[in-house]
């Protein structure tokens, strides 16, 4: 089964900048892609990566810089069933990709924290992706109006995307690929000191 | 089996103060109480809420103003199989709950978001709990200190509790209880037009 992991390669994760530069930026989102494609690695999905710009990988590249939504779209039409991932997702493991797998449904959905949606397992050609806004809500909206059943997944691993600085703390508590590791390499660790954990720089 | 829910009575949510006023707070964590009671109520648990002060519930309730390590620690004491359950999982239902008590281990351990511990099967006597810092991290260490096998859960309901105003996000999106229902009611409802979810108020 085809896996499409849409890839941002240009300024990602600008909600990090108080904490890392721009190359820095630049290394852990394509740690964070490398550490998805491992998780994926021992199922039977097929993944492409769909880059805003050419990167090098080790699986196929398309690079499209048009939005998400028509890319996604495009690749509904060309044929399900289709897996969609987010490229962000630190605690991705291979159980997690697993248990979307054989969860039952026209559509498989995994919320993302906020509203977002982290993980599509897509069987029916006729369900339509919009990722703007609320976008897990309008998925499920969307599947509703078209007559699809729907299975949603409760994972915290597929719902920690990583965009903010405060979401380094879950990679590093939890991770165990290339970001947790880069993560800890850089200096990061993270403080009690003020009751609350938080994640701090030494170095 | 027991199920301790540890409850904070006095100025319940105060990092909700920009959203709630303080009679709101205290309405909004008895509700998040009442939605992980209705989790539990088709499952084999005997809840118990051990609150710092004296509440009306459905279950037996003791009130113990000591902090919450102590509390739980005695109960180990007094036996095992024990379960402890935050009193604010807004997302928490039967499924969870089954999902916990059906996985293996003298301890289970399923992690709140920013490194909590939002809920522990203790199977073993030896165990003892420390909710400071980032209590999930410890209680992996201090099981492997006493030599226990340990599970974790990996459940998005079970890591969300309600602490911060984006947390009501989730409640809003995926919670199907009292809360829920009165953070509707309340004219709370979830905002996109700055492009990423935001909560708001109406009224």
């Amino acid at each position: 089964m085809r896996a499409l992991i849409p890839f941002d390669a240009s300024n990602p994760k600008t909600r990090l900048s108080p904490l890392l530069s721009a190359a820095e930026r630049d290394s852990i989102a394509r740690l964070l892609l490398q550490d998805v494609l491992s998780a994926i690695e021992d199922t039977p999905l097929e993944p492409e990566i769909v880059s805003t710009a050419s990167i090098s990988a080790s699986v196929p590249v398309t690079v499209d810089d048009r939005p998400l939504d028509p890319v996604v779209n495009e690749a509904i039409e060309d044929g399900t069933p289709l897996v969609v991932l987010m490229a962000d997702l630190g605690l991705l493991e291979g159980e997690q990709v697993q248990a979307l797998l054989k969860t039952p449904g026209d559509l498989v959905i995994a919320p993302g924290r906020g509203g977002g949606t982290n993980a599509l397992v897509i069987r029916d050609g006729t369900f339509r992706v919009d990722y703007h806004g609320v976008s897990f809500r309008d998925h499920l909206r969307l599947a509703e109006r078209e007559g699809l059943s729907v299975s949603v997944v409760d994972s915290f691993r597929i719902a920690t995307d990583v965009d903010e600085p405060e979401d380094l703390i879950e990679v590093l508590l939890h991770g165990r690929g290339e970001a947790a590791g880069w993560l800890t390499e850089a200096g990061f660790h993270i403080e009690t000191t003020g009751g609350r954990p938080s994640i701090e720089r030494t170095g």
